[in-house]
């Protein structure tokens, strides 16, 4: 093999900087593989843009198909983002016989198991660490470093901009609004931050965490989503006074053989190693049976970061061509897809309301909890500016989901209720 | 391939976590590598002992060459420990054509090129991903998941005892004698704690990172080493009051074409990521020049998380068995090895004197310090019981090693100065 030749899809911000990488560490590159490596064709959407890179105008392309179907190319680099047009692109590259490395989360979180499945019939490698978690090594210790372990729980912080807005709320008592503002104009979030905001990013990424990890296909629509929007400052004060950190967490977690998978915004215990994770950064804490806790954290996002992930998926691919091995590393989950019930899935859970300040309300309250085996960890009252109402927040010990909501059902029936302002998730005191 | 068979050498808490975890997640290996995994033959020194372990006694034998010169055994697993001896046993393995997983730090920091120079002469693979941070699969990320970068520091924590130690001196305002026993009551430190304490189980674990991270071939000889035996709760109380966590970090940090590699006490800023590592948990954190920051986080030995790592490096034996290309992973070190010298190392320090109580001393100091070019970012005076004496608390801007040695001695010469108390070296403010 003389040389490996590389196809790029898209050659934005990742594109650049897997172009930057393959240039800059030729060397280090060669010295692994054995042969130089190349940047043949890039498919692009316009030829005139200035990318800041020493790139030959020639390698530039407006057609697919000359990335797809140009028979001197070996790999594939999907980072041009998309769905349903991607998708075709990429099955098209593997009947060609080509390798493929994406970074695209919304397509594999959708379509990985299709593609998987293609990329095993023609014998290619389809690599796809930049998806989750940007510059973290996440996929490959999930399958080759923990490969003997039994995985119960994966908890994900991997949404960058979210977990910014959350650290700046935190530790700058400012509201989400604002931060979001900010969040733009320093380009850690896109003009239309629904996405991220909403929780769909890291639900994606969640789907592809828990489909390697628990060895089960689990699909988008398996992941329960609620986002941060709704997250006020007064809920990240009552959780620095109980000793919690709010964060977006991504949570998995087995049982048996069944599994729940969610994105929510969730308070973390200030011990757990995720609640020390800020600002833009993102980290993923596994717990398997034998090796405990273990977590990996890094940079979740960025033109480099990401870039690295998928030079290194490429690297992993030309070791493969040169040792004649390709097609052969994708495991087929081991395991049928179980959800757990509502009344499969525990947890405590934080509860901020507003009540009518009247005598026996107190009372009340805690006998709909108590109706239901749920009993409290911490509880406090606070007057409100108006006399006739008082703030509670409460902590509830270990429910199972069912009884919670039928509490909420009731708590809303009550009258004396005015308002449930929040509620959430409260992780962290339990590692398995 | 019908089964794999797997002989062990040794048979302590590591060896029965590893029969444990093949027992227990056959259906798991099984489904990774397509046949089943058999332990053919343990090597112990005590056939009677009860182990706690489901297992035959036909297994058990005192006799080395039972598991070396077994034709059937395909894969030896070297938890015993020592050096020389081991060494032998290992290269009679490796020339009979078995592969070879060990655990053993001190073996691969003193003979791992030798090692592995005998390996690929072989055909046969060599891993030791559970002899540095044991539950954590921080060599596979090193060559893996960053292959494609260019790594220039690697900050670790990879020794669990002086963690756990130091961790509960500064929680708990204890002194280094009194949680030394805690640890040794708990089994987490050895009745003799030397290499743990002096620091040379973690400079083992750097000359192994350092090799690998940086594609050189570094010498435990080449790691400057210096323990926690003197760390005291002064210090301890210093570095909090100054927004510091003392931490033993292996630093190992490459600027052009030179390393330094050491393991040392260390005021690390709190807001570096490894400084909420607490207790007997290890992280590596690893810098590179396009992924930015990242660190790897887990338990850094115990019987199961060790054994988690040994069983993921069998996994990725009997993968290679299975596709027919062991014996093409090492990669020989890219690059010559060069050290660098005192002026070439940087550093801040922090430094604790006992010096007279008299005009003129500390104008005196500071010439001391200003004529080598080195000025403070902090000081500070404190009295002493007695009046003779005044405490003097500083650290230093950013000086060379050799500047900030040279300073030492004249202060060392300064007739006011009665001791010099403490020096450490701090880290944490520069990322790369």
């Amino acid at each position: 093999m003389e040389s490996i030749s590389i196809g790029l899809l898209g050659l934005g911000t990742v594109g650049a900087g897997v172009v930057k990488i393959v240039e800059n560490h030729q060397d280090k590159l060669s010295h692994q593989i054995g042969c130089p490596v190349t940047v043949k064709k890039a498919l692009v959407q316009d030829l005139e843009k200035d990318r800041g890179l020493d790139i030959e105008n020639s390698i530039l392309t407006l057609n697919p198909e000359e990335v797809l179907f140009d028979p001197e190319i070996d790999i594939v680099v999907e980072v041009m983002g998309g769905i349903e047009a991607t998708k075709e692109h990429l099955l098209h590259a593997l009947h060609e016989g080509k390798h493929v490395v994406t970074a695209n989360k919304d397509l594999m979180a959708l379509h990985g198991p299709e593609l998987l499945r293609a990329a095993s019939e023609n014998g290619c490698d389809l690599f796809y660490e930049a998806s989750v978690a940007g510059g973290i090594p996440i996929l490959r210790s999930l399958v080759d470093g923990l490969a003997s372990d039994r995985i119960t729980k994966m908890m994900g912080i991997v949404n960058g901009t979210t977990n910014f807005i959350l650290t700046k709320m935190t530790k700058e008592g400012r509201t989400f609004d604002d931060v979001l503002k900010e969040a733009q104009d320093l380009g850690y979030a896109e003009s239309d931050p629904t996405a991220d905001v909403g929780g769909l990013d890291a639900a994606r990424k969640m789907a592809i965490l828990s489909t390697l990890g628990f060895s089960m296909n689990v699909d988008l629509a398996d992941v329960k989503v609620k986002g941060i929007t709704e997250v006020t400052g007064d809920d990240i004060q009552y959780a620095e006074q109980f000793g919690y950190t709010m964060k977006l967490i991504g949570y998995a977690h087995r049982e048996g053989e069944k599994v729940e998978v969610s994105v929510e915004p969730t308070l973390l215990q200030n011990e757990h190693p995720l609640a020390s994770v800020h600002d833009e950064y993102n980290a993923v804490y596994v717990y398997g049976e034998a090796v405990g806790e273990t977590m990996f954290y890094g940079p979740g996002a960025g033109s480099l970061p990401t870039a690295t992930a998928v030079v290194s998926d490429m690297v992993g691919i030309m070791k493969n061509m040169r040792l004649g091995v390709n097609g052969k590393s994708a495991v087929n989950p081991q395991f049928p897809k179980k959800l757990k019930e509502p009344d499969e899935i525990h947890s405590k859970y934080f509860l901020r309301l507003h009540v009518r300040d009247e005598v026996g309300v107190l009372a009340k309250l805690t006998s709909i909890f108590s109706n239901h085996g749920v009993s409290f960890e911490k509880i406090l009252q606070n007057p409100l500016d108006s006399d006739e109402f008082a703030e509670i927040v409460l902590v509830t010990h270990k429910a199972s989901l069912e009884h919670y909501e039928d509490i909420l059902m009731e708590l809303k029936d009550y009258e004396a209720v005015h308002s449930i302002e929040s509620s959430y998730r409260v992780e962290g005191g339990e590692k398995g």
